[in-house]
C-alpha cells in the first residue's frame, strides 16, 4: 500500500524543555499545544520487497535521514514486515529553523508508515510512536488544542486533543525572522536543560502552570492565556541562557519584535508573544486581530515572512492506493 | 570648605540584584566588581549658612533631586551642621543609561559631601555611607578589584580592595548602544527580583559564584574568570526575563553583540561580555587584547560609542578649599 498523511506542525504554549528519559524521549514535563493550519508536512510511504534499498526523499532531496530508517525498523518489527521502505515527504516551510518540522514530519511519518505496514493503531497508538521519533511530534496527532502528558513510562506519555480546532478563535501569526539552519538543533538543547541551575525551580512550579493555562483555554481568557505563554516562552529561554553553555537562540529582531509585541498591547491590541527553540516570534491574537497584527509585522524590517495559522486538526490520512 | 571629588563607575563581575533591606540598601548578595578609569563623576560640594537653599546642580542643569539632599541630610545630622547646602555634579559619560551613573554620582557624593562636612571617615564609613546612598556607590569607594560584602546589618555591609587597580591587566570596552534613559530605573528592577520564580537558586548558588571568581581573579586565569562573568550576566538576565511582570533590558543590538563576542572568541580572541541593567555590553579582555576588541566594535553599526577603561582607583578628593 502507498499511503499518504498530512500533518500539522504545532506551537506549545506550556513548553516541553528537557527529557527524563533520552532513548523513550519521556519529556521531563507535560506540555499543552495547538496544531497549525498552514506549517504542515505531506509524507508518502510505500514498503515494498521490489525496492532494492531504503530510500528517503525530504523537500525533493534524497538524503540518509539514519534518525528516519531507525524509526521505520521500529514499524517494520512491529508488523512484522521486511520490505523496503520509500518515503517521500515535503514541508511547506523551511526545515529545522526552529519551527518544529519535526514535530510535523514525524507525525506525518507515523500515520503514512504505521498505515502502508498495514498496523491499524488508536490515536494514543499513534501518539506514543511519533512520541519517540520526535518529542513534540505526539502533539501533532490529535486534533485542536493538546495536552502531551508527560507520563512516567512510554506507554503514558502520549498527547490528546483538550478541544477540536474549531473550539476557539486564535490565530498564530509566525514572524519568520531567518530562514537559516539552527545554531543548535532543539535534540542537543534538550541534554543542557538540566545544566541549568534553574531548571529545577522550573519544574517545581510547571504543574500549576498547566493547570492555570487548561483554566484560561477552558474560560477562553485571551489576557490571561496571553500572560502565562508570554512568561513561559521567557521562563523557558531563560534556562536556556543559564544552561551550561549557554544556549542563545534569539536574534537581535527577536528582541526588537519581543519589544513591539509589548508595545502593541500598551496600544491597546490584545497580542501575545511565544518563542520556540529558534529566533522567530509567534504572535498569538484573536483572529479578529489578526490581520491588524499581520499588518504590522509586514512593516518590520527584519520580519522575511509572516505565515498566519489557525488551530488546526492533527495528522490525517490523506490518500491510500492500493499497490496491486 | 569647598571640596571636589572625583569617584569612578564600577561594572560588576558577580552582579548586585536584589536587596534584602529596601531602606537600608542591604543587597541580597555580595558582589564583585571593579572600578572603571573612564565613567567617573566629578562632584563639588560646599555647605553654608550664607546660601539660602539646598541647590543640586546635575550635568549643568538644576535640579531637585530629593534623594540626593535625603542624603545630604543624613550628612548634616551626623556633622552636627545646618548650612544649606550647594552642589555641582558631572559624569562625563550619560546619565542612567544603564552605565551606573548613581555609583559613581554617590561615591562621589560621599567622600566630598563628609569632607565638606567636618567628617573624617574611615573608608569602611564612606562605603556603608555611599551604600545608602546608592548601592553599587560602596563599591566605588575603594580601589581597584572590590568586593561588597552583603552583610547582615548597616554597619556590615560594606566593600573593600581586594587588589589595587594596578594588580591585572584588564580592560572594559563598553559598547554603547543607546543613549537613552532606561525603561526601568534599577532602583525599580531591584525590587522586582525577587518575583522571579529563580531567584531563590540564584541566591543558593551564589556564594559558591563568589568564592570561584575570586580564585580566578586570584591566579589570574582570564578565560576562567571569562567565563563565570559571562554566565553571570545571562544568569542576571534570565531573573530579569521571569521577573513578574518581565523585564526586558535588551535591544536588538545587545544581541548581535553577544553573538558577535561569542564569534570572536571562537576565532581565537579571549574576550568575554557583561551586561548591566541596560543595553550595552561589557567586552573584558586583556590589555594587550583591548585595540583590537575596539577595532571590531566600532565597525558594528548599531554601536554608538565605545569607552576603554582600565581598572582604576576608588573615589577620592580631588580639591579641597577653605572658604574662609
Amino acid at each position: 500500500m502507498r499511503v499518504t498523511a498530512i500533518a500539522p506542525s504545532n506551537i506549545a504554549f506550556i513548553k516541553y524543555w528537557g527529557k527524563k528519559d533520552e532513548i523513550l524521549r519521556l519529556p521531563a514535563n507535560t506540555s499543552i499545544s495547538m496544531n497549525l493550519s498552514n506549517l504542515n508536512t505531506t509524507t508518502t510511504v510505500e514498503f515494498s520487497k521490489d525496492f532494492e534499498n531504503d530510500s528517503v526523499e525530504i523537500n525533493k532531496s534524497t538524503t540518509d535521514a539514519p534518525r528516519v530508517i531507525k524509526f521505520i525498523d521500529i514499524i517494520r518489527k512491529r508488523a512484522n514486515i521486511i520490505g523496503k521502505v520509500k518515503i517521500v515527504s515535503e514541508n511547506n516551510f523551511p526545515t529545522a529553523g526552529g519551527l518544529a518540522s519535526s514535530a510535523s514530519g514525524f507525525a506525518a511519518l507515523t500515520v503514512a508508515a504505521t498505515t502502508a505496514a498495514g498496523l491499524r493503531l488508536s490515536e494514543k497508538e499513534l501518539s506514543i510512536l511519533a512520541r519517540i521519533g520526535s518529542g513534540s511530534a505526539s502533539r501533532s496527532i490529535p486534533d485542536g488544542f493538546v495536552e502531551w502528558h508527560e507520563g512516567d513510562s512510554s506507554d503514558t506519555s502520549y498527547a490528546e486533543s483538550l478541544y477540536p480546532a474549531d473550539y476557539w478563535d486564535i490565530a498564530d501569526v509566525i514572524a519568520i525572522i531567518d530562514e537559516g539552519k539552527k545554531d543548535v538543533p532543539s535534540t542537543e538543547g534538550h541534554k543542557s536543560a538540566q545544566s541549568s541551575i534553574f531548571f529545577p525551580d522550573r519544574m517545581k512550579n510547571i504543574n500549576n502552570k498547566i493547570k492555570n493555562i487548561k483554566e484560561a483555554i477552558r474560560k477562553k481568557d485571551f489576557p490571561q492565556f496571553g500572560e502565562i505563554i508570554e512568561a513561559e516562552a521567557l521562563e523557558m529561554h531563560a534556562v536556556m541562557l543559564t544552561s551550561v553553555p549557554p544556549l542563545i537562540y534569539w536574534q537581535p529582531a527577536t528582541i526588537r519584535l519581543m519589544r513591539e509585541v509589548i508595545n502593541w498591547r500598551r496600544e491597546g491590541l490584545s497580542v501575545y508573544f511565544t518563542i520556540d527553540a529558534g529566533p522567530h516570534l509567534h504572535l498569538i491574537c484573536q483572529k479578529k486581530d489578526e490581520r491588524n497584527v499581520t499588518k504590522r509585522l509586514i512593516l518590520i524590517e527584519e520580519v522575511e515572512k509572516t505565515v498566519i495559522n489557525s488551530p488546526s486538526a492533527g495528522a490525517r490520512i490523506i490518500t491510500a492506493t492500493s499497490g496491486f
